[in-house]
């Protein structure tokens, strides 16, 4: 596999990955695909190290993802959980974090309600002088990075099954639509398409849209735009991200009501007829059917690409930890 | 093993399981036994697998069977249970059962309150068109299909430890004494024992066994009695399954206290007087000691097969997964 | 390994210990820290064997230290949790763990909040003939073996990495600060510590150490020795050990404030001026910063073995769980 490019221990935002790094992962993350569909889908790589998966948010997909791609490539897996944590007894996150590299911790996946905590603890790792690999599994508003790279790899694999790379983006156009103010997986998202040369069309309504969003990028590729309908945004679109619109935004007085909201920008198979005529949709999972995208929407494998994102999921993770693990 | 008339990929229900079946699980259990009593206690059958336990009602006892199983068989598991997962967040379970499947589960084992749910689930899964498997671990007050043979295996490898097999259980008589309306082990015990010609007593008050069980079963071998006296339940039975007595079934009006159920119904040593000089006891657990069966009754070994169950569990689940696995 | 003289089938207090069982712990997990140092942590001592964790009470640290000292020995493991058991069923405890032994359970890691379950669920599996190991990985306020033992291999590997042993201690001063009264792990240190020939001095406000521990161990050794301030027990003191503060301890009229209790005995750097020039600090962890330690001296590795104990605790475990299973 490609990896004598990768220099990264850590993996927490995708701000300023390169295009060859983009290109490692989904790389790498076809060849896992390969192991997946064989019979035995496990590999020795990682044989006697330890992935502690630290979710101080609750979470089934994303921990469940990364917990079987780690027994995939023959790791042990920690699994903790605030719930059930020391945290209720006072102690810090950094303390947590330390206590599991004490442990033999070798990589750190960790999942936060608050922007900033992945960051601070792979600083501090580094600041102790050890290996311990951190990957984001979302933090805050912030970045959830391994969403983004599966997002890209489900859409590369796509467009080139055999070889997946950035440049098959080069001039498609993207929508991206809901609840973008909210949404670390948007974040992640934009970094990673707007690297890839894609063009980049955000919906929403204003209340979940602020202007600022039209300059987000810009320093980099210029090419993502802004829309309070959605029209635009599905106008000739290749690729369509819908996003999980949280339900507690209502009573927030940022919405209406859910079914005025899936009127103006719910996914219907009579919105996508604006696109082109081999859209695919991707949501990240878990959806409200009816909501942000129609029921009956997501079950056609003709548009819907939500199950090749989970498993796509798998691949893209056993590729970040064993390129972690690999980092010089 | 005598696998080559095994077609199965769900196990859901027990009402339409041949002699053929009964005898196969029975006799791959007992394979699996002999591998459970080595030193090491696991063999490689399932390696590279994964077996996702979809805990929708949470479970001590038999989560940790299926979980120990699978491991047993090699498998890697992955646990979900409902406290923790999208469930909150509004997905539906189809939708949680499909994002297992993306993830690449080859079996799953599910428990949910409400009836029907595995079925569903094992539905979408043929709809879909995947060989995955689906296990019933029990839903609602409908089945519970491992733990029916569990209970033949106790029963019949105490009858011939060699061979277990359905036809030991010929004119045996058996009472199943308890919540029986609202216990899926006692229906799916009644499809087990009245398929292998057991005579079936089932014996509770009014309130916890209506009429209507009287019909059960009659039209495949017609021989399921019903009291609402236990002494005709436990005269000359060869073995006495007792049920466990949930105690909001007294918040609902069904029954006076624990008391007076305990001296109506409860399985003591007196009691026993009634019955074949080496009846057996059988309790799925956990017990409500001194009120559906006595305490010192459910500690001698001579009576209570309590403990026997639990190891069977691991050697029936084994066999279950296994068989799901080979089903062509 | 040294097991020649080791015929523990458990290990619930240390109130009886030996220098020789003592010396054969710290051997132990001397041989297995090396394990630990090399990049594939494994040995498949314990392959195809299952180790249970079944805790009562809530715990990140000590239950993920047993969880990976396990699978670091090939182990299967099951949890078990209180939240989600069979408890809130009504199942005694003894009962649970009778099920977790015919499930196939080899070893057993118990904490509860009472004092004294690990012990009756060891005496029951005595009664019962079978060979499962039991471990008290704490009983309420009574015993934390395991934590004491990895307490002692930090300070004993600290004098002598190659060769950890007890006498090493012999004529150390040794002060443990804080909730004496209410603390497993500073009853579990003083039985050893006293056994290796250590002075313990023990130092709380009057109402987290009464009059009587003056007199604990004096049966012993004679060397436990007891402040109502800190200051005579830092004197000259080789390690400190300090205890967690709970702080509902002021709900209970036991303590005035957090920050009259930092200004009392709160070990900081310049309490510290009052030991040995290499005085060391211990924690058992999770540690309330600026309560019972400052934070800085937490952070400082010319003073801290808090990570050290961490990493010790593993090995530690390995040994415990090694040597109970070849106990004859």
């Amino acid at each position: 596999m490609a990896t004598n490019t990768w220099t990264r221990h850590h993996v927490l935002s995708l701000a300023d990955f390169t295009t060859d790094e983009y290109n490692t992962v989904l790389q790498t993350a076809a060849s896992f695909s390969e192991v997946l569909s064989r019979r035995t889908k496990k590999v020795p790589t990682l044989q006697g190290q330890v992935v502690a998966n630290l979710f101080f948010e609750s979470s089934t997909r994303t921990r469940s993802s990364f917990e079987l791609a780690a027994k995939r490539l023959s790791a042990d897996t920690l699994n903790f959980t605030a719930a059930t944590s020391s945290l209720t007894k006072g102690e810090t996150i950094l303390d947590t974090a330390k206590t599991y590299l004490a442990l033999g911790t070798d990589m750190m996946v960790i999942r936060h309600r608050e922007a900033g905590v992945p960051q601070a603890i792979a600083a501090e790792m580094d600041r102790l002088g050890v290996r311990v690999g951190v990957l984001n599994a979302g933090d805050g508003q912030h970045e959830h990075p391994s969403q983004a790279l599966l997002d890209l790899f489900t859409i590369c694999t796509l467009l080139n099954p055999q070889q997946p790379q950035v440049e098959l983006l080069q001039g498609k156009k993207i929508a991206i639509v809901g609840d973008i103010l909210h949404s670390r997986v948007a974040r992640s998202n934009i970094w990673s398409l707007t690297a890839s040369g894609a063009e980049v069309h955000l919906a929403a309504p204003p209340t979940l849209l602020p202007q600022m969003f039209a300059d987000f990028g810009t320093d980099r590729l210029g090419n993502t735009f802004l829309h309070w309908q959605i029209e635009p945004a599905l106008q000739n679109a290749d690729f369509v991200m819908t996003l999980r619109l949280q339900k507690e935004r209502m009573t927030q007085y940022l919405l209406p009501s859910l079914r005025e909201y899936h009127q103006l920008f719910g996914i219907t198979r009579d919105r996508l007829q604006l696109c082109k005529p081999n859209v695919k949709v991707l949501h990240p999972g878990p959806a409200n059917r009816g909501v942000e995208i129609s029921s009956d929407l997501m079950d056609d494998p003709q548009f819907s690409l939500i199950q090749a994102q989970v498993t796509s999921g798998v691949a893209v993770r056993m590729a970040l930890l064993y390129l972690m693990g690999s980092g010089v």
